[in-house]
């Protein structure tokens, strides 16, 4: 088949990096236009300098949408809508979000939410896809089969550490590195943004919306996520490990372990690992993902694979930094 | 006063090492003898290399229990037990003793347990004080004022991470650099040794032992514990905040803040700052202190200034790091 | 073509799982042996853990050479000499060498130096292959087209900052997180093992050993090598550039930029970047590589490549991790 | 005696958080004054965070000097210069200036160079003293002696490796921490603008000024300062070691040591640590100290005992953090 034309909307922020990464060597594409308002005209590797050497792509200030098969969009919380709402997109063009933007169900949202675990089917047909949120994606991997097997007997009880690349690029106090580093702290304790997309999805599956208590922490490390969650439920650790390998079964990157795992086990990986552990009543699930990878730009390439039929994992076979 | 004659016991270890660093420069104490087997004859800067150019001391392979005023225990867990079972002490000898050995209520231990902050009066008249656990002491911090004024109204749900020093000098893959740089995981799971005399404590307070679900985590830093406790309770924030302020209103080192904390607040000090907040029927506390200072040798270091009859603080004025 | 058939001996140990992360996405090979005799019989995720769920291979106590196009030694320093004076090897068998024990020129040692930058085409045509040294990899960047171009007028001055894998997986005071973490130290100043494969690299192709006085340091940071070289010589900044362009100009992996670049640019890549910069008569060369890849199993399989007739870059598209 | 009444202009940087952590534990000391424009009226804690709970002093926008013993001027380079110009001080007010405006020697400057180890008796009777650079400090105590005692046969090669905050608190590319983990690169080579004082001291010394070719790297560290530094000399090491000794053997926290040193034996202490090494002519010299405390505010505080009279290390006993 010819190359997919890809497009990406705000090309200088670190998903957008990440995914430049992948499409590079994804057999499939070919990365026509790189659009920044504030880098135009530079080459792509001053800004994402891991790729001098593989690219003379330089970042253009407008995009070409009718020369596009998938637009990208990479640009803030915010931006998107406002993009989206601005824009008039050829019939054909295929759209990925990975803002918050279109996540959530609403009248006249017309995104699938792009959880291929859990939408892979609605992802093949769909025209729009939402990425899911990072947090959100590692969380739901360990909460997913539960509601579907409607386990919950409690109130869920969640921790989250992300890494650093989480925050992005902009500079702050919490991301100068004479702060950050060795360093440890919370943030929005039970209000974090992506409680609502968590939410949807539990319900979508089981029918009702668990309180999920989600702390999420600040990691001082720069990639990946670590989720642990638990409720109370009746089946059994050998039953609870039965239901998530079915559920994952036909799940490329998300495999379930009976050995308890370590967060660079996905480091620079699309893969997600989930681990069961049943303690008295409480079943717990720790899962962890590369924020920026399953978390984000690995998952929108995953979802354009099944937007145009292609094999899910197609650009996907990272090699692990590991260390 | 003439200077206290102290002892170590197994002064090899992290957190002898660290207890040496305070001592040499507390005013009221001369280190007279620093036991280890495994290092008798060098020097103590041999194996606590940041000691060179303070102290020419040198390990010895015995105790000479009779000129001391006061031993610390610093073996590993289980060898204190052994330890005081086999030697008989001069009885005007203190004893505070840092492994887990006698930190729990029993037949015939008559150590108190050295928590200044809730035992600081029995601790002034103790003979023998088993210094708290690291983890035990940060989760502590959260709940000691809860448990007091009878708040609990669930079970109660704690996050620990902890620095690599918690886990000691000996090798193991989950101390090798190359492992543990960048990365995190959970280890015991709701089973953590510390959750008993947690338990302990918060029954002392409050007459009875909540269900403390806790899931501790090795972090990829060296010092310090930041912990997160939260449980259903009917008073606002406003009243939970005069409840703390008000237990702690006379300790020395623990802090209530109004803002939310980091890590490094209190690395390299003996502080510990607890920080509120409350979200629906849920109070959340965190926590921080330094795992080897007021969770460990720091508070030890208190212990013996309130057993002598010294102010609590002496010795203890340490500059933060910070960074 | 078919797929090259693949064995390792020594397979446990870090330069190996990196080998096999790259071999399992390799389009050409297939790993039918993971040797070990420490691990035989266990699953190889049990070990590089990274690789659960992309692979049930167990590691083996025995190798079938029989089967094999190409054997990659992975054990450590000395073993494989011992190994390959012991062992017959069936005559078409091609062997790949990551320890020193071949890459010093000796009587009788039929193993080709492989820098693919200076003996790519030795390195086609060779039966056997000595793997150069990953700090010597790293500094021979920087100083080979100066060698070729006769532009050394003093000693040469070299910095070199190794990340921890480098020292492999045994455990070690060095090695100790709480101890390398944040951490420093110099080792080997002046007699560092790789100084020898140095000199008969800028022998071979300048004809002469000009003096190179090293300082290694233990870096706190897992994976990568920056180096930092510098000399007397007359040619000016530009021409300087113009000679190591011209060099470099037909290495897929290795690159000149005109830009200061920074460790992160090429870990967990196979690329190499060298920068100069001349200050009053001294040309300072800045390298960077990753040193698990470009500095050992990288470039094992390039040289793999190059012996085979492959494309030299085949299965070696890394996504840099960047972060 | 009374208190010494202590002044900081430009207190909410890093130099002077360190300067204010150091003084609040000084038993000759009481800070009066902590000026910042910015941050006037606010808590000194909110911007040092680790002080909460140490002290409720506020942020001053003016200073009142006519009440100060002593002024510390700790804002950025060349801000001291047009401060010092635009004011009238009080004739006995002693300045101690923590910028580079006052450390080369020019015609009209009065500050003395504040290097206790070579300049102490100067410093003694200084009204104003030129706190030394970061690097300068720990650069010089690895060539001082050498110096002193005509030991140079050759141009001087320096290597030296800075923590961040080094570089301040502003946010900048190179302080991100997604940038800075696990990340090293090379700055102002050849050319830092701390080769100016060093020179001066090697000029005062010996005579003469040998070329130092200093590698500045920047760390992936918070705190510290390594330094490599060597040259050709006909002295053994046995000769080279008494030279040192002798020429440190009355600096209190100058120490030279027959073991190779780690960075982190000296982090969050006002020591200094030289380790010699030769091998053939070059003597190498490793010296390490922590940059915000010798190599600034530990040092300045220093130098303030020394300018009063009092005891060289009074206030600056701290405990190492060490790990």
């Amino acid at each position: 088949m010819d190359k997919l034309k890809v497009g990406i909307y705000g090309a200088a922020g670190y998903t957008a990096g990440e995914l430049i990464r992948i499409l590079l060597h994804h057999p499939n594409t070919e990365l026509v236009c790189a659009q920044s308002g504030s880098q135009s005209g530079k080459k792509v590797y001053e800004t994402h300098t891991d790729l001098f050497g593989d690219t003379e792509l330089a970042f253009d200030a407008e995009l070409d949408l009718e020369v596009l098969d998938v637009l990208f969009l990479c640009k803030g919380h915010g931006e998107s809508k406002t993009y989206v709402e601005q824009t008039t997109f050829p019939p054909n063009l295929k759209i990925i979000d990975l803002s918050h933007d279109f996540r959530l169900k609403a009248p006249g949202n017309e995104f699938v939410y792009g959880l291929p675990e859990m939408n892979g089917k609605l992802v093949k047909g769909a025209q729009k896809v939402a990425n899911p949120g990072c947090f959100a994606t590692c969380i739901q991997f360990g909460l997913l089969p539960a509601a579907d097997a409607g386990l919950f007997q409690s109130e869920i009880h969640t921790t989250g550490i992300t890494g650093s690349t989480g925050a992005g690029q902009s500079l702050s106090p919490t991301s100068h590195f004479s702060w950050r580093n060795n360093n440890m702290s919370v943030y929005k304790a039970f209000t974090h943004q992506h409680l609502g997309e968590i939410g949807e999805s539990l319900e979508q599956l089981g029918g009702n919306k668990p309180t999920v208590n989600f702390m999420p922490f600040r990691g001082d490390f720069t990639r990946g996520i670590i989720t642990t969650s638990y409720f109370d439920t009746e089946v059994s650790e050998a039953e609870a490990f039965e239901i998530y390998e079915k559920y994952y079964a036909k799940a490329p990157f998300t495999h379930v372990t009976r050995k308890n795992p370590d967060l660079k086990m996905v480091v620079n990986t699309n893969k997600a690992v989930v681990y069961l552990k049943k303690e008295g009543k409480k079943l717990l699930a720790i899962s962890i993902i590369d924020n920026l990878l399953k978390g984000a730009s690995g998952q929108a390439v995953q979802n354009m694979n099944l937007m145009f039929g292609l094999d899910e994992t197609t650009g996907l076979h990272l090699k692990a930094s590991n260390f």
